[in-house]
């Protein structure tokens, strides 16, 4: 019942109803209170005829669509309106641009994907996913992210290498709170294909610090790891192979938690010995500049030198972190041994992106190297890496910062407003129109009080407007005033076009 | 089972396995055919466990997400590949050009509504509406259209007046068919407020003809009426009110159907008389040139002139005719007294832009006055009008003139390849990230097989090659080759960002 919203006058109205039955016995009397609460009860006995007519009633209300005091918006949804879509186009515009600058192609896949092509990747957070309700035909999903249905589509085609970048909405059904949502973009660039090693690595990294400096919403760091380094850390800590992925898990949870409770999970809940757990205690708090921590991990006492994965994993990871050091973006890189990063597809490099210093937590973008993904669809590997920007906290940094700024955002970029000082909607029609036609952004208002155009204007930031009124009309001339300069020009009605034209190209 | 799509192969093994067991006996024996038969039927009785433990396994199968051949997308969708996406955006750059022209504003809302906000907006096409599935919490569906999230966005925030577009994909569970998509874009652009009369009316059909000139894709006409002209033009015939909008429905198939099959359908199944059909018949075979009818149908032997809500009709439609004549757009727009429109909704001007000459059916782009919708909602009127530009066919039309003018369409920007002869990372890095970095579009390649690289930048035609290879690496120098061009020079390694700026910049 507490999903409708609807009805609840229904409810009250029936309940006072029976209330009001009472109201001639005294109160006072405890014996009539149970005999009330009694009767309430009975409303919730499902057999009840007055809740199965109460229900019945409600439903009437809801199917009946009558109106409300207000509509609602699903919860966890958001609408955007003018000023947070300039904003979002601004950050979609630096986004692009940014993936275009790498040369990736645009691709856009459907909201909803079979069900079976979103199974079995999601590990524990499957239980997040949307269904769309079977009503008959193919058993559908709302995404979950972007990267799987990439990974279908380049299985689907049977490509062997693109780049390619994707911005679109995606939806989880988490627990909302206070900037987290239902429904939110994803920003991601992905290069799928077989290429020198750390190649694509390299880019994807690259182009994230690219997005996140050309945003310019505040200071961040990448932590950077290795899936194969990890699993070689897990092993000579002597936890077991199938393992390793649940107690990744809990390692995951050092940047919200202090190592005695991921310890005490790792022992009470994955058993591990304590041994066990300290010794990867002290592994996971190893974190640092990218090539001095490397040369310590390669160092002749170092445990990783007798493990052939975590060989590997430092040799890429030597020829990626020297990429990023010629890219001069290095210095934004920290190796920490304590990422471990949630989902299971990831194989080999996986990184995050957090705000430094900053009280906000959790990542603002993450990604990593996934080279199975393509495989569990099509049976052919074509491995891939790369990364996934949440844009939703972009937004709210950058609409606070326009607020601390103190500046309005603009939500239109009409440049002038054609001002009528009457009703006649064919002269309006005349003058906008080649206005218009010059590619020039207008606005026209039909109204005798010229306050009502100067405050409008004023209020959506239109620099010009053009006055005609019936004098004006008479003349063959028109008043173009500016807003901000003050100044106020006549000008003949056939010289229109091309005066705005002159002094808009000279803002 | 046959939405699962998967196990086939477990199907057919235990078929083989039951059929397997009787190969020994021969096969030209009836009673064993017989038998066999039997055996199979077996197979279908839901009690049998033969069928259970299939079924069992094929669920297995589906759940493991075993690797199957190609992964499919759901009826009804479609990807959007590289090419797609150029001239996606393309056609999206144009629109939201038109639609900032005129000063609307952006608004965005979710793809899923609470299921009431949708429920009686769309009569009979709601059976068409996808639900979300009931997983706890609300009740959800998929938005149908633009339209009404957009009166529930008005009513929800007590908005007075607002000019906002919206590009955005609408879900419907129609039958798919070449070129009808269950999940397609809409482009719409709606004012809602008071106006003077015809005011924003005009301003949105000024629109439809600005996007549909603007998008160049042929030649188009917008039929136009009014739903109080249509109302009095059934009252005048005799029909009664309440089966106005019914009447309307059929009506509106004379796009499709002759006048003779929409008379049988008036009479057999809406059950007016025959007099009545054909009095509806003489009058709807009325369309012209709008300034023409309208004149014809205000002349004084004009049953309309009886009638308040026509008179009303055509005095607002010769107000908007005469401004969109001073505008230059009224050539393309006929005044036809078929055009029906099946939503409930429309409350005044309707209209829809088809194809001229064209063997296409359908419209491109309808819309209308719509004065209840925000009430239904909020209680307070908000009178309102859009048009909503239905945008697959547009890009099928965009893509065939591509394709016609032998045109390659670029999906990347890409200006200059990076071609590193050998497979130093770093220095690609290096080299690649000075041009990232003056914004130049570059992408890398790491291979000593040149032509591989120029086969590279032809492919997706990135006009320039830097070559650098071990030779240009010890001399200091780099290549620079312009492929269509055909020249190469050979430029000092410091002075190569200068350099192409300056031929970038010419270009």
């Amino acid at each position: 019942m507490k999903t409708l919203g609807k009805g609840t006058s229904a409810i009250r109205q029936l309940l006072k109803e029976r209330l009001l039955c009472k109201s001639e016995v005294s109160c006072t009397n405890p014996a009539v209170l149970v005999e009330l609460a009694r009767e309430l009860g009975l409303y919730f006995d499902p057999k009840d005829a007055g809740l199965s007519s109460l229900l019945s009633k409600v439903k009437e209300i809801v199917e009946s669509n009558e109106v409300r005091r207000l509509p609602k918006i699903p919860k966890g949804t958001r609408d955007f309106g003018k000023e947070q879509m300039a904003i979002r186009d601004r950050a979609f515009s630096i986004i692009v641009g940014v993936f275009k600058m790498h040369g990736a192609v645009g691709l856009d896949t459907p909201v909803f994907e079979l069900r079976e092509t979103l199974m079995g990747k999601y590990g524990e957070d499957s239980k997040l996913i949307y269904d769309l309700a079977d009503q008959g035909g193919e058993l559908c999903s709302l995404r979950y992210d972007l990267t799987v249905p990439f990974a279908r589509y380049v299985a689907m085609n049977n490509i062997n290498a693109i780049k390619r970048y994707q911005i679109a909405k995606v939806y989880r059904r988490d627990n909302p709170s206070k900037g987290r949502y239902r429904e939110f973009y994803q920003c991601d660039f992905d290069v799928a294909g077989q290429y020198e090693t750390m190649e694509p690595d390299f880019e994807v990294i690259k182009v994230l610090t690219e997005l996140l400096d050309g945003l310019k919403i505040g200071d961040y760091e990448i932590k950077l790891n290795h899936r194969k380094l990890l699993d070689g850390m897990l092993e000579i800590c002597g936890v077991s192979s199938e393992k390793f992925r649940t107690v990744c898990s809990s390692i995951d949870k050092l940047d919200k938690q202090s190592f005695e409770e991921v310890k005490r999970e790792l022992v009470d809940e994955k058993g591990l010995s304590i041994e066990t757990a300290e010794k990867i205690g002290s592994f996971v708090k190893q974190r640092g500049r990218p090539l001095e921590l490397l040369t310590d991990l390669k160092s002749t006492h170092s445990q990783f030198l007798k493990n052939s994965g975590s060989v590997l994993a430092l040799n890429e990871l030597e020829i990626l972190f020297k990429a990023l050091e010629k890219s001069k973006c290095l210095d934004k890189v920290v190796f920490d041994l304590s990422l471990a990063r949630g989902l299971d597809y990831y194989t080999g490099v996986i990184f995050e992106a957090v705000f430094k210093g900053s009280t906000q937590v959790g990542s603002i973008a993450a990604g990593g190297r996934y080279d199975n993904l393509v495989g569990m669809f099509s049976g052919k590997q074509v491995p891939a890496v790369g990364v996934s920007l949440g844009i939703e906290r972009v937004f709210t940094i950058m609409e606070q910062l326009e607020k601390d700024r103190n500046q309005v955002i603009r939500a239109t970029e009409t440049q002038v407003l054609v001002a009528i000082l009457g009703k006649d909607l064919t002269l309006a029609a005349e003058l906008t129109s080649e206005l218009w036609d010059a590619k020039i952004k207008a606005e026209f208002g039909l109204t005798k009080r010229v306050m009502n155009h100067i405050d409008r204007a004023k209020k959506s930031g239109i620099p010009w407007i053009v006055f005609v009124g019936e004098s004006e009309l008479n003349e063959g001339i028109v008043k173009l005033k500016n807003i901000e300069a003050h100044e106020e020009h006549v000008i003949r009605r056939e010289e229109l076009v091309e005066e705005l034209q002159k002094r808009l190209n000279n803002a």
